[in-house]
């Protein structure tokens, strides 16, 4: 099974009770996040997976790239940086970037993506040190002014042929992208650049928090199926990440909820 | 002055109201909404329009062609005949299509799109026969389940190029398309094919009715300078129609919200 929980899936356990509760569930990988990293420490939080036998899927997240300024230049590099020996240190080849929405005032687009393709060009670099992908992810762009100036598959993937394969890299969420009538097109473009597919599914009505509109798989309006033909087509064969915002899961039991995933990646994702 | 006043910005007014509003404000042209024309039935309003001395941009809306099955056809067919009719009789040369979501059940966004292109295809050569151009508006991504699949002006125009001219066209909405990374390049691509240019403002944070999330121009993160300038670097001329669905500014007088229209029109979009 190449199944991973995404660490915010099941927000309310600690790191401990995550990697237990995949153990107990005999889920083999975990997507980590920082802030649940830092409740016990990198050095702790790498033993404690690594004890339990979990591969780490991804560290979410790095990025935040578009501030003005050489202030917020230097602060999002240095975030970076620290973002990238983390996700060494975990034990995990992938970084999701989040690139970071319009600065506040600001209505300059174009200038903001600019910003995000000179960061990355610093940090590509340094990530191959690290022997950690930059994995660019394009968010729905109903999160364009706030969290990412980055919306398009087709887009991440312009910045990310700017570097190294090894160097970054791009990941395909399923509910960031569903909708992009060029999708079939850029996931088979896309091929060695795709470094983490993420699944969860789109459910309407949004909800008040648009951020938090994620439901299960199956749940919603994306064809699993024919995406995850068109990863695989693509030649991906790494972890598929389930990553699920949303306030219902959230108050549903760990153990619970972790049998749902399953139940729905068997069903929806990957046929055993 | 080139601006419109689009009917479902002043929700609350009736035709006549409307029609007395923007000649007492100086706005010389409406975009009409067939529910409110109903209302008074199409020859009165008709007539009401014509004899205020207002300009009709548009007929919102036709479309909804994504059912499935042969009833769900006809019935499309039939809606949008009569759509183009009224537009006609209405003295517009524009009827905005909202092309429709995904039917209740499917996941098969393929399919919708294709009929859609199947139904277009049909209709195109009756709205040539009425003098009335078929505007396809490509809608956020975020309607891409409930509304409709087609949500990229580019897409929009891949649609639109396989027919004349003069019998579709399509819809440059800010609200729908300010974040596409590839805008330049489509609206230079679109030149004669733009039907409409209607203009809102994207704010945050989202309604929980996500449909109601649209501002005054000036209150988001919209740059509508460089959105005007390139819409009319392609040689659009026409009208700039104001189309605001919020319940804040359904809630204010409508008079008051058509000076806020006009002053945000002569800040943001047409410098006097």
């Amino acid at each position: 099974m190449r199944l991973s929980l995404n660490q915010i899936t099941t927000r309310d356990w600690s790191l401990a009770e995550a990697v237990r509760g995949c153990v107990d569930a005999g889920i083999p990988a975990i997507g980590l996040w920082r802030d649940k990293v830092a409740e016990t420490g990198v050095a702790t939080a790498a033993k404690l997976v690594r004890d339990a036998g979990l591969a780490v899927s991804t560290l979410c997240r790095g990025g935040f790239l578009t501030a003005q300024g050489p202030e917020g230049r230097r602060a999002a590099l240095a975030e970076n940086l620290r973002a990238l020996e983390e996700a060494a240190e975990l034990g995990t080849d992938t970084l999701v970037m989040v690139v970071g929405g319009l600065p506040e005032g600001s209505r300059d687009l174009v200038g903001a993506r600019a910003r995000v393709a000179e960061l990355l060009a610093e940090l590509a670099p340094h990530a191959g040190d690290f022997g950690v992908r930059l994995a660019i992810e394009p968010l729905h762009p109903m999160f364009c002014a706030d969290r990412a100036v980055v919306s398009t598959l087709g887009q991440a993937l312009d910045l990310a042929e700017q570097f190294p394969v090894e160097q970054v890299g791009v990941v395909v969420d399923s509910y960031h992208v569903w909708w992009d009538p060029d999708l079939e097109r850029q996931i088979a473009r896309a091929g060695a650049r795709i470094a983490s597919y993420q699944v969860c599914d789109w459910t309407l009505p949004l909800p008040a928090d648009a951020l938090l509109g994620r439901g299960h798989v199956g749940d919603g309006h994306i064809d699993f199926t024919g995406m995850t033909a068109l990863v695989a087509a693509a030649g991906y064969t790494g972890w598929i990440e389930v990553e699920i915002f949303n306030e219902q899961v959230w108050r549903t039991p760990g153990a619970d909820t972790l049998r749902t995933v399953i139940e729905r990646h068997r069903t929806h994702v990957e046929t055993p």
